[in-house]
């Protein structure tokens, strides 16, 4: 089975148990079996165009059945959270996104900037905050210098509020920056393969329905 | 007695009373007493410059004895910690400041992006993300829309962060968009003098050494 997802800035693959991306700039090569097609989780909607023009492709998006009001999730969003039963689910990318889940039902969720975009955002403000950011902070100390202070202001706000968010919930991580963040917290998950389990359980629902080479 | 903070974007005046500001682009109109200096606190060099080109200026920059081991604190931030004893001071402006003050000693704080920078950042990352933030939020709700979700982004992580840090302290809301803030805590005091009012405790601190006339 080929999976990809694709986000603003990578094609993600996951094909036998292996893991690969490529930019979003240049033309993935994937081999496949005849007939074979891709099945596909995309932001991006150039990019999915892009892959469909070279291979056959199946996009999950119309069988994602999360139990959710939320108006306007992301499928890559959705895909993960339809990967955890009971959980917050943090995906550190070019944004944050983190998820409530709870007994399979999406209870919302909300979007926090990305780590690179906060230091664009900080230099644009002034040049005094144009620092080298730090993320192995020790969040008990108040920073004590301007390095320090943009650091904690990222990272910290962001830890309190998934701590406040989760009362006791697993917490996953997953996403580019997910990893930076496991030192924050007690027992989290790192997961990389997030959205990958979700778009394998989208399709283990429809097993029945279409066949895996579609 | 005269008064100015300088700040990236304005002149902000106290005079007998009466504040007003006034675009750093342009030369404010101040009336002065014969021989009157005007009191300064500036982190904008090019227009403190401006301003002492026409009139008597004098920095009390030199003068600001707060009691801090943080390296880089800007002389706005300063003069503000110095007008309260025990508290956590929210400046919310281009950026949003937090210090945290206990019996006169500057413990150390952390930067956050100011609310109309967040806005510009969530542009770039997406045009998804492109969305009016709404400042009146539950934050007891999660959000289900990618609107609320933004500005949700926004605003609890910071209110959970300075909760953390204020453990029953006071909070103060200063700065252009302190207001804002105030509808997220409880028994919070806005006041946008605050930094007027460290500038007069170091004013007064050398009364004894130099005359208001200086």
């Amino acid at each position: 089975m080929t999976l990809c997802e694709i986000g603003n800035t990578h094609y993600h693959f996951k094909q036998n148990g292996r893991i690969w991306k490529t930019p979003v700039a240049g033309l993935p090569e994937v081999k496949l079996e005849a007939d074979e097609a891709i099945y596909v989780i995309s932001v991006n909607e150039v990019a999915e165009r892009k892959l469909a023009r070279k291979y056959r492709t199946f996009s999950l998006e119309p069988f994602i059945s999360l139990d959710s009001i939320y108006h306007g999730l992301g499928v890559d969003r959705a895909a993960a959270c339809m990967a955890v039963d009971t959980g917050v689910i943090v995906d550190a990318g070019s944004a944050i996104t983190v998820d409530v889940m709870r007994d399979s039902v999406h209870l919302g969720g909300f979007i926090y900037p990305g780590l690179t975009k906060f230091k664009e955002m900080y230099a644009r403000i002034s040049p005094r905050l144009q620092k080298a950011m730090t993320f192995s902070l020790d969040l008990e100390s108040l920073p004590q210098s301007t390095g320090e202070a943009i650091s904690f202001g990222v990272v910290m706000p962001l830890v309190s509020a998934v701590k406040a968010l989760s009362r006791n919930k697993q917490i996953y991580l997953t996403g580019g920056d997910g990893a930076y963040f496991a030192r924050y917290f007690e027992g989290t998950i790192v997961d990389q393969l997030l959205v990958f389990k979700g778009m394998e359980r989208i399709i283990a629902n429809f097993e029945g329905v279409f066949d895996e080479k579609v």
